[in-house]
């Protein structure tokens, strides 16, 4: 029952993730009834963004610079690379606030059932990085699931013979969390990693 | 630590009525690393439905076209006219599929401490409206609220001089609802307006 043009937009609305019919339906009523403006802003620094946001030369994260923001800082240690898996990945990391130093940004995690192999993720341009900079440290930060594993396990093998330290971020219980409800694969992480303090 | 524009992309999104920080980014992200077709696209319907999204000359819900196609269809009762408060409401009483007349949609309902008198939300047009078409019952379907319910009496207070009949739709338990875990307003509803039934 709704115009035309208003269903178009209704559906534009669904390429959001977790944006369902009733969802994108509320948004086009919101931004057509009350927020005419926002709806303009929005349209233009999407169209902007389309034109202007690409890769960084270095850790490939979404820059509309030819090097980012982040890797362009001197201040930053070079010998340290962290490999992650998502953009969103790397922004927990940053707010976290104790890492301090490079990234490389993978393009998700290997997926050889959905014919996702390491050229797809941007191996070669870690690969092509760790030749140009001097880094000495390579932790691999790719999400705790099978398909992260599987990537950490097999870029470390692709680094055995390089003159590199290779680690992987530590895997336990989380901090204020309680024991009770802790799932059995993050216990015994927890239990095979644990430090021994005396 | 994002890019500018991609930090200006994600200010953009939180315009979308039930998206904070977390989810905007999740949006951005998604657009410019998975989906820049849709992004695309929604900027371009974005733009198309500011510069062509008006309001129905009759019934006053957002329509490309100079009269919206549920007032223009003659298949409709022009007899009866139901009174909304938002193009969501009527959304809903049009799936529900019942209802074969005519709609009136009000700009949310009257509110004079936020300043919004009959003026801003319409009642003027409806008023021209009820002058110019053949209209012999008006359903109040207002929200239920009390901004609803005040908006609903001063209408049927404005009409009490005209030949219209003037309806407000029923309040009571909803079906399927069990009596258990209804609110004691709606209850009190339910018995008042209580039917006969021999």
């Amino acid at each position: 029952m709704h115009s035309k043009l208003l269903e178009q937009l209704i559906q534009s609305l669904r390429c959001l993730p977790g944006v369902g019919p009733k969802s994108a339906q509320r948004m086009a009523l919101h931004l057509m009834e009350r927020n005419r403006n926002g709806a303009a802003q929005l349209s233009e620094v999407l169209r902007e963004a389309l034109d202007r946001l690409g890769r960084c030369g270095q850790c490939r994260a979404l820059t509309e610079e030819p090097v980012c923001r982040l890797c362009s800082n001197p201040a930053r240690d070079q010998s340290l690379l962290c490999v992650v898996g998502s953009p969103a990945d790397m922004f927990a990391i940053e707010q976290a606030g104790s890492y301090r130093g490079l990234y490389f940004l993978l393009s998700g995690h290997l997926s050889p059932i959905d014919g996702i192999g390491p050229q797809e993720i941007g191996v070669d341009e870690l690969m092509a990085l760790l030749d140009s900079r001097p880094v000495q440290e390579v932790i691999l930060a790719n999400n705790p699931t099978v398909e992260g594993e599987a990537t950490a396990c097999y870029i470390s093998g692709l680094l055995e013979n390089r003159e590199v330290a290779v680690s992987r971020i530590a895997h336990g219980v989380p901090v204020g969390g309680e024991l009770e409800y802790v799932d059995g694969g993050t216990l015994s992480h927890a239990f095979n990693g644990r430090l021994r303090l005396r």
